[in-house]
C-alpha cells in the first residue's frame, strides 16, 4: 500500500473516530465518549478548570457539559480538518452545541484533537475546546 | 538510527522551533514570529475573531497582541509538553503574558500547536490560544 493510500485510509479512520464521539456525545453515552481516549489524556475545556488531567478529570467535564444541555444533546461538527501522520495526527474543528432550556442558546466553540496511534488504533491523548474571550 | 533516537530528535526539533518562537515574540520580530509557519496556518486565538486563516491573518494577531502588551513583551512557556511522530506532531503549553502598563495585568492561557514535518522542517499549521470561558 503506497502513502498516499495509507494517508488516506488513517485520515478516514481520524473521521469516523471523531464522528463515532461526538454522536456519542449527542447520546450520553459515556463508554463510547471514552473509547478511544487515552488514560492520561489531557483537556483543556471551554468553562473551567484551566486543564484537566487523566480520563477521571476528563469524563468529570462531560458531567458538567450534561448537566446544562438539553437531552439529547447538540454536539455538532460544522467544519472538520484533519492531520494524519504516520503515528501522529491532530484534527482542527468549528463546533456548536446548545444550552438548556429554556433559552437553548446556541454557542459556537472551537476544537483541536490529538492523537496518537497506539497499537494500531488512533487514541486521543489531548483536546482543546475553547471560545473567544470577550 | 533507531527510532527512540529519532523520536528524541523530532521533539528536541520543535522544542527548539517553539523556544525560539516564544522569544521572537518576546521580541517583536515578526521574521522570526512568522519563520516555520505555514501559509495555510489556522489560527484559533485568546480575542476574537473565532478563527484566522491564512499567514497574513496570522500575521495580523500578532499586531493586536502587540498593541496591549510591554516592550519587551511577556509569552513565558510555564509547562510544555511534545508528542512528536514521524511527520506530523503537537505541543500542549501552558501559557503567561502580561497585559500593558499602567496594570500589567497576568495573562494564563493554554496553547496547543500542530505541526508538519515538510521537507524535513517541522513547520507550524495550527496554533490554539484560549482562556476558559467565564
Amino acid at each position: 500500500m503506497n502513502e498516499l493510500q495509507n494517508g488516506s485510509r488513517d485520515e478516514t479512520a481520524i473521521r469516523a473516530l471523531v464522528e463515532d464521539w461526538a454522536g456519542a456525545v449527542r447520546n450520553r453515552d459515556f463508554d463510547a465518549i471514552l473509547r478511544h481516549h487515552d488514560t492520561d489524556i489531557l483537556m483543556f475545556d471551554v468553562p473551567p478548570p484551566f486543564q484537566s488531567n487523566g480520563i477521571d478529570a476528563y469524563r468529570n467535564t462531560w458531567d458538567l457539559f450534561f448537566s446544562c444541555a438539553p437531552d439529547p444533546a447538540v454536539f455538532d461538527i460544522k467544519e472538520m480538518s484533519i492531520v494524519a501522520g504516520t503515528d501522529v495526527g491532530f484534527v482542527i474543528a468549528a463546533m456548536q452545541c446548545v444550552g438548556g432550556a429554556p433559552e437553548r442558546e446556541e454557542l459556537n466553540f472551537r476544537l483541536t484533537i490529538g492523537l496518537r496511534k497506539i497499537d494500531g488504533q488512533w487514541t486521543v491523548v489531548h483536546e482543546h475546546h475553547s471560545v473567544p474571550a470577550l
